[in-house]
């Protein structure tokens, strides 16, 4: 029998599969190959599959690794940078300037090495990325063995990528093309922002996207003073302007979405538009609060994502759930806002969904891609387990993720990294910042 | 030289001593018996104490113990056995009846254990706690060299505790007596809230608490609901019947303050209050979100706090700091407000100020408890540090609590607790989960 055709059974005390929501004590899953095979208790598994490798997981439950829908993996290089500050304070005076004197292939590299690793350690299994010269992150994530969505960022100004957005849009079409068939690799087209990139280049952008069959990723209304400004620039709301250029649709994934009025949510509906929430961010930066618990109840696909590490200031998916958890009970004074399952799925088959990947990715179910994870609820903040459900939300914490799978490759075991040394990544990532903080002191 | 008085040098890379602010590159801390007698730059301090004990910390930044200003540590054997429910169906159907089942000295006695290790496992060196039976968490923080304050719950309507608040008044006067001398123990009288407390009781609680010279802990203002039937009831707003009680002075913690109108506000500045804020139990009840930022501005002295594992649904101080620090932001729109230091400040001096316990706990300074403790920032999810203040309140996770001390005792060591069987801990509140889970489904 063949590594390939060998099969794994891996049995915790629960399992979340998220289809069907709640848990099931003492089942488990097989794998074979990059697939989950077959689904059931312990013991149906082990009688049908008496010669699989047998991973016992006492004390943990499994669940589907944990998709981040919004991230800029390489400024993990930039955490901490500059904190509590005036966003155009925080742009202006240390984040556009250190990213214009330092982010090139290199920077990009290892800031998502790092990133990556800060992931599958807290269980991300797959990560929605837009940042410049996405051909280095792919090789990175390519090489660690990580699923990726990566975005093609198109912007009017000039970056150290491109000098303009009919250079990213050109640029965009060349990669989508070279990277069309790499496993465990999906592209988007990435706009960067309503007030970044013109109508010409947005519809080019939407243009590109539908011919190659990919979603199209963009930051939209994160901030008031962003509709502010565009109401006052041409008398209409971005999302509206969005919809008149023909750029909304299934296909079309918005990040943030703070400042919605019923216009806007009808236009979600209308469009049937995936959300890209990212709280701790919103939080940090003051930008506002997405009505997570109305965008479910009207139907949106909804994903959870972090934001980069610079406005976060972690890649920390479990914390982040927990804060969309409380967040969205505080914002609408309802404790019974966005329950703890809801969470969960939305950081999984919501995510998945959102991507145009839910064939493949986002809940424990035969066919699917092996990416689990497995958490360790046999620790004091975590006990008694009364609900394994409630405990992933509003207790674990990352370093309770033990086992992580992503494509059926085990890539995290007991809590260690089984293919890097982690010490070596943290001592590249500080040389890094003491040369970013010479300059940044200039 | 006997063991009282041998120096032990801690020299971390970093010294966050809170006073004065900021943080310091090589220097740290000795301490002698319990109590911290220097500090200074690691060269200093090996040349004036040659014959001490180094521990060496790289990578590690110190700071004071971090001070939880509001618990029911007990209730961590009722953690997620309600979760996503409306206030009053989570309490009257699922919290108080199990309260009512179970809630004895061997309940308090096992709940506040295993509260004590997820505390000191998460750098907490100090809780103010408010629960029935506080002898028996008395007893159990002494065994374990925990530093605890101990609340004396008045409450009107029968407990297992007590069947009134004349026998809750009586028991807190003997109870008061009895631990007057213990060591690393202050108590509280602790009338539960304006809408459990009737006027006699409550200004008995304050006579008693002024006879004894100490504070008054209450919940005030913790939802919108509350401060409405009050004002349905008597025609005041819950705080100005405390100032009219004269229940209210700089010896009053008032914990949640969630619903404040300009008077309020006025009666804190007036009264020099000193202030509970627990904002992940404010957000998972949806009760509302108190202006920290605001009170901070106009003086008042404020702490940070958990509240108890049923309503958060854990005890982590590092993750309650960082929704703090997020929320006062999103709260006010403005990246600016209630920064890392500030933040820092509240969770450990800022306790100790509104305990008034400032003389003993809360910053590294000589003549202090040695109540500290060391996070490990050398981990991806913390890398690069440009700031360690940011990496402590953004970034880092309770397992990156590497070190504690209390009162001079080394309780964790290389992140492994030194005096308990963790997995015994947590097995035995297994035991009780599952007699309360149990009659929980009857």
């Amino acid at each position: 029998m063949s590594a390939q055709n060998h099969v794994t059974l891996i049995l915790p005390d629960w399992l979340i599969p998220i289809v069907p929501s709640g848990f099931f004590h003492q089942e488990g899953i097989a794998i074979q190959g990059d697939r989950i095979v077959d689904k059931g208790s312990h013991e149906e598994l082990r009688h049908r599959y008496p010669a699989a490798t047998v991973t016992r997981l006492p004390g943990h439950v499994l669940l589907p690794g944990l998709i981040n829908i919004h991230t800029h993996a390489a400024m993990t290089l930039l955490r901490g940078l500059a904190d509590d500050l005036p966003l155009m304070i925080w742009l202006q005076q240390h984040i556009w300037p250190a990213e214009g004197r330092f982010v090139a292939p290199d920077f990009v590299a290892m800031g998502t090495r790092l990133a990556i690793v800060e992931m599958l350690q807290g269980g991300t299994t797959c990560f929605n990325d837009m940042y410049f010269f996405p051909d280095a992150a792919i090789a990175m994530a390519q090489e660690m063995g990580m699923r990726m969505v990566a975005g093609h960022v198109i912007i009017d100004f000039p970056t150290t990528y491109t000098r303009n957005a009919e250079d990213a849009l050109r640029l965009a079409e060349e990669q989508i093309a070279r990277f069309a068939k790499v496993p465990m690799l999906r592209q988007t087209v990435a706009p960067h922002a309503p007030y970044s990139v013109a109508n010409g280049a947005l519809q080019e952008a939407a243009a590109i996207a539908r011919q190659s069959g990919l979603p199209i990723h963009m930051h939209v209304h994160e901030t008031a003073a962003e509709v502010r400004d565009a109401l006052q620039r041409d008398n209409r709301r971005p999302l509206r302007r969005l919809a008149d250029l023909g750029v909304l649709g299934p296909d079309f994934l918005a990040i943030h979405m703070t400042q919605l009025d019923e216009e806007d949510l009808a236009l979600c509906r209308e469009y049937k538009i995936a959300i890209g929430h990212c709280p701790e961010s919103n939080l940090k930066l003051g930008s506002g609060i997405a009505p997570v618990a109305r965008l479910l109840e009207q139907g949106q696909r909804l994903g959870i994502g972090t934001d980069g590490a610079a406005s976060n200031n972690d890649l920390d998916m479990l914390s982040e759930l927990r804060t969309a958890a409380l967040l969205a009970k505080g914002r609408d004074q309802d404790p019974t806002a966005f329950p703890a399952q809801q969470v969960l799925r939305a950081a999984t088959l919501g995510a998945a969904e959102a991507l145009g990947w839910d064939q493949e990715i986002g809940s424990l179910e035969p066919g699917k891609a092996a990416d689990c994870i497995a958490i360790d609820l046999d620790r004091p903040a975590s006990t008694p387990v009364y609900d394994p459900i409630s405990q992933v939300v509003y207790c674990a914490s990352r370093d309770q993720v033990q086992e992580v799978w992503v494509g059926g490759r085990r890539k995290i075991y007991r809590g260690q990294a089984l293919e890097w040394q982690i010490p070596e990544v943290v001592a590249e990532a500080h040389l890094w910042a003491q040369r970013i903080r010479k300059e940044a002191k200039q």
